[in-house]
C-alpha cells in the first residue's frame, strides 16, 4: 500500500529514459526547495539561498563532495501553484541516462523519496488540483497513439467531462432533496414527488448517462483504432490500396522531415484515427481461397474485422471470381467496395454497383479517391465523427467510466420502477439515487477508495 | 551541405522520444519569440503579449484553428543569455510522442525549420557560447555510458580541456614572436632565439602535449569500457565471479528502486567503468579445451583483454589442469590471480602463489574481496586511476583530439630538429610552428573547416 498522507518528498526522472537534449528530474514536497538550495550552485560556485518563484536558473548541480555533476537550469515553482500542489523543482540537465539518474540519485540522497508511478498526479488529485478524470486524463495524453485520442484526452483534462458528469450528479441531488422530502413528510409523499418532477428529471438524466455510454463506442475506436479487412481476387490492387492509406499519411508525417526516424512503431491512420490491418493472409487473395479450403474460415476471419475493404478492378469488370466473393459480403453491413483502377478507365463503377451503399471509386496508382475512402472508413465507424473531429461532443474512452456509468444508469432504472409501483417506498428511491450519486461521484474522484487511487495511479509511468 | 549563416528559426523535440511525463520543443531563433505568441494563450484562452525572459508561463498551446493542443508552461530565453546565443523558448507540454510531435508540427507551420542534429549546438559553438571542445563535450555527455565517462565530459565542457589546449596555444605564440623576430632581424637571429629561450621552450610545449596523447589509454577505457576475461577449470567459481561483480554494481543501481527497469542494456562496470567480458566461450574451461583444441586458439582469444582475471579453488588447491593453465598464462602482465572460495577455507592462498604480481582472494558467494578485485582490474588499465576519478588530471577520449594532438607534436618535433640543425631556416621553424598552431587551434575550434563541422555535429541526436 502507498503512503497517501504526502508528507514526504518525491522526486522522479521526468522525461522518457534514452538519448534526448534535456533530461529533467522533478521534485514534489515540502523539502523540494531545500534540496534544490543543497545541489545547486551558481557558475562561478557559490550557493543561491534565494529563488524567486517560476523563475529559470542557470547554474551547476554538484553530489556530495560538491563536485559538478552538469550544468543545468532549475525551476521553482511554489505551493500551490504548481502542478501537485506542493513546493515543486524541476532541474534541466543535459539528457542522456547517465547524467540525470545521477542526479536523481543525488536528489533521493538528500531526503526525497522516489516517487511511484503516478505519483506527482496523484499528489495533484489529492490536493485539489484536478479531479479522477482529469488525471486518467494526463495519463491517456501521454499514452495516445494517436492524434484524436490526445484531442479527447485533453478535453478530458480541460474538465468538460468533468463538468458534464458534475451537471448530471447535480441534477440527481436536486431530486434527492425532493425525495427525501418525500420521506420527512410521508402524508404528502405523491404530492412532493409530482411537485419535484421527479419521474420526468429521472428520465432526463438516464438519458444523459445513456448518450455518453452510447459515446463510449466512439472512444473504443478512438482508443484502439479501426480494424480494416481488405479483401479481393488477386491484382485487383489491394496492396497499392494499402499503400496509397499508408502514403496519404506520410504526406502528414514527411512534413516534418526527420522526426519518423523517430517514430517507435509506424502505423496507418486514417483521419487521425490509428488503424490495424486485420492479418488477411488467409482471405487476401479470397476468391482463390474459397476454391481452396472453403468459405466459413475467410468468413471467420472478417468477423473480428470493424470495415471490410472489398477491391474490384473497375478497368477489367466484375469477373465470376469478383462475384463469388461479391455473393459472400453481401448482406454485411460493414463493406465498402472498393472500385480500384480508375486512371485505366472503369468498365465497371459505382453506379452500376448500386446495390451496395457504400462504395468508392479511386485510384491507387495515382493516389486519387483516396481521401473519400478514408473519410467512407471513418463514417463506418463513428456515428458522429464531426462531433468527435470537432470535439463538441462528449466522448468517454474509460472502460472505467463507462462501468460507472452502467451502474448509474441501472440504479436510476431501479428508481424509475420503484416510481412506476406506486411510490410505495420512497426510502428504496433514495438509496437507489444514493448509489447513483456514488457511481457518479467515483468517476470524478468526489467518491474514493484506496484501491482505486492503486489501480489508476499505478498505470502512470514514473515521474508523472 | 548546412547553412551556416544561423539565418533562420529552428525548432526540434529536445527530450527523449517515447513515454514520460514531460515533453519539451525548442525553438531558436529570431523568430522563436514571435511564433510563441502566435502558439500561446493564458488558461482562459487570451493572446500574451509580453514574455518576461527565464520566467516560466503556464498555458495552452493551441493549433492554426485555435483549437487547444495541450496545457504547457513556456519560457523564453533573450540572446544572447541563452545556450545558443540566440532567442531561445522552450515549450515544456506532457510527455508522449503524439502531443509533442504535433506542437512541433504547429512550431514548424509558424515557420520554423527542424533543426539537423547537433543544429543547436552548433549555433552556440558559432555565437561563441562554447567552442569546439566543448560542443563535442555536450555530445559526449548525453552520450555517456558511466558516470566516470559524465565526468571527464562534463570536465570538457566546463572549459578545462580547453584552457589547458589554449594555455599551450598561448606558449607557442609567445615562442613564435622570437622566430619571427629572428626572421625580420637575421643578422641577430641566433641571438634572439637563444635569448627567447625557443628551444627550452618548444621541449616544454613538446612534453605537454605527449601527456595528453598519453592520457589517452585512460580516455579510451574511460570510453570503451574495460576488455576482461575470466579464465579457469570447470567448478572453480567462474560464474559465482562474475555474478559477484554485478552484485556489486547492483547495489549502487538498486539504490533507486524502480530506476532499473527504465535501464536500456545492463552492464558490469567496475569503479563506474564499463566492464565487456570477452566471449570466453572457447576458453571458459581452459583447461580442458587445452586437451582438445590446443593451446593457440585459447590463447589468441585472450588477446584481446585488457585484464584476464585466472580464478582458482582456494579450498582445494592447485590441481594439474590449474597448473596447466598457469603455464600458459606465465609471463602476461595483464593476468590477476583469483583464489575463490576462501569461504571453505583455503588451502591455497595469495602468499603461495607470490610469482604472480597481482593475486586477490575472495570469496564470490559471500561477496568478500570483491572490492579489491575491482580496484586492481581498474589499477591494471589505468595508468592513474586517481587521478581520473578525482578528475584532476585532463583526460582526452576523443580520437579527433587526439590525432590534432598528434600532428602538432610532430610540427613541434620537426621544429626543434631545424633549430638543431643549426639555426639554418627560421622561416621553417615559422611554418613547423603555425602547422602546430592550426593543429592546436582546430582542436577548440579556432580554426575550423566546414567539413569539421559536419563530422562534428551530425553525430550529435536532433534537438541537440
Amino acid at each position: 500500500m502507498r503512503d497517501y498522507m504526502c508528507q514526504d518528498t518525491i522526486a522522479a526522472i521526468g522525461t522518457p529514459i534514452g538519448r534526448g537534449a534535456i533530461g529533467i528530474v522533478r521534485i514534489s514536497g515540502k523539502e523540494a526547495l531545500r534540496i534544490l538550495k543543497e545541489l545547486f550552485r551558481t557558475k562561478r560556485g557559490n550557493k543561491k539561498e534565494e529563488f524567486e518563484e517560476r523563475r529559470v536558473y542557470y547554474g551547476l548541480v554538484v553530489d556530495e563532495f560538491g563536485e559538478p555533476i552538469d550544468e543545468v537550469l532549475a525551476v521553482y515553482m511554489r505551493a500551490p501553484r504548481s502542478f501537485t500542489g506542493e513546493d515543486v523543482v524541476e532541474i534541466h540537465s543535459h539528457g542522456g541516462i547517465v547524467v540525470v539518474r545521477k542526479i536523481l540519485r543525488e536528489v533521493l540522497k538528500r531526503g526525497a523519496r522516489l516517487a511511484e508511478p503516478g505519483e506527482f498526479t496523484m499528489r495533484a488529485f489529492i490536493n485539489g488540483k484536478i479531479d479522477l478524470v482529469q488525471a486518467e486524463a494526463i495519463n491517456q495524453l501521454i499514452e495516445a497513439k494517436s492524434e484524436v485520442e490526445a484531442k479527447v484526452a485533453l478535453r478530458h483534462l480541460e474538465g468538460s467531462l468533468s463538468k458534464r458528469i458534475e451537471g448530471i450528479r447535480n441534477k440527481l441531488l436536486e431530486t434527492k432533496a425532493y425525495i427525501e422530502a418525500a420521506v420527512d413528510f410521508p402524508e404528502e409523499e405523491v404530492e412532493i414527488l409530482e411537485r419535484g418532477k421527479v419521474k420526468e428529471k429521472l428520465i432526463e438524466i438516464k438519458e444523459e448517462i445513456e448518450k455518453l455510454l452510447k459515446s463510449y463506442r466512439e472512444g473504443k475506436v478512438i482508443r484502439e483504432g479501426i480494424k480494416v479487412a481488405i479483401v479481393g481476387r488477386p491484382n485487383v490492387g489491394k496492396s497499392s490500396l494499402l499503400n496509397a492509406l499508408l502514403r496519404e499519411e506520410r504526406a502528414i508525417v514527411t512534413e516534418i522531415p526527420g522526426t519518423t526516424r523517430d517514430v517507435i512503431e509506424e502505423s496507418v491512420t486514417v483521419k487521425g484515427i490509428p488503424v490495424r490491418l486485420i492479418d488477411t493472409a488467409g482471405i487476401r487473395d479470397t476468391a482463390e481461397k474459397v476454391e481452396r479450403i472453403g468459405i466459413e474460415r475467410s468468413l471467420e476471419k472478417l468477423k473480428e474485422a470493424d470495415v471490410v475493404l472489398f477491391v474490384v478492378d473497375g478497368s477489367v469488370g466484375l469477373t465470376e471470381e469478383d462475384k463469388k466473393i461479391w455473393e459472400l459480403l453481401k448482406g454485411r453491413k460493414n463493406v465498402i467496395v472498393v472500385v480500384n483502377k480508375k486512371d485505366a478507365g472503369l468498365k465497371v463503377n459505382c453506379k452500376d454497383l448500386k446495390e451496395w451503399n457504400r462504395c468508392v471509386e479511386i485510384s491507387a496508382k495515382e493516389g486519387k479517391g483516396i481521401e473519400k475512402l478514408s473519410e467512407e472508413i471513418v463514417k463506418m465507424v463513428l456515428l458522429e465523427p464531426e462531433a468527435v473531429f470537432g470535439g463538441e461532443e462528449e466522448v468517454i474512452t474509460s472502460e472505467r467510466h463507462r462501468e460507472l456509468l452502467e451502474k448509474a444508469k441501472n440504479s436510476i432504472e431501479k428508481a424509475l420502477k420503484s416510481l412506476e409501483e406506486g411510490f410505495e417506498s420512497p426510502e428504496f428511491l433514495s438509496m437507489d439515487i444514493d448509489q447513483a450519486l456514488e457511481s457518479l461521484g467515483m468517476i470524478v474522484g468526489k467518491v474514493t477508495t484506496e484501491d482505486m487511487y492503486d489501480i489508476i495511479f499505478s498505470r502512470f509511468c514514473i515521474g508523472k
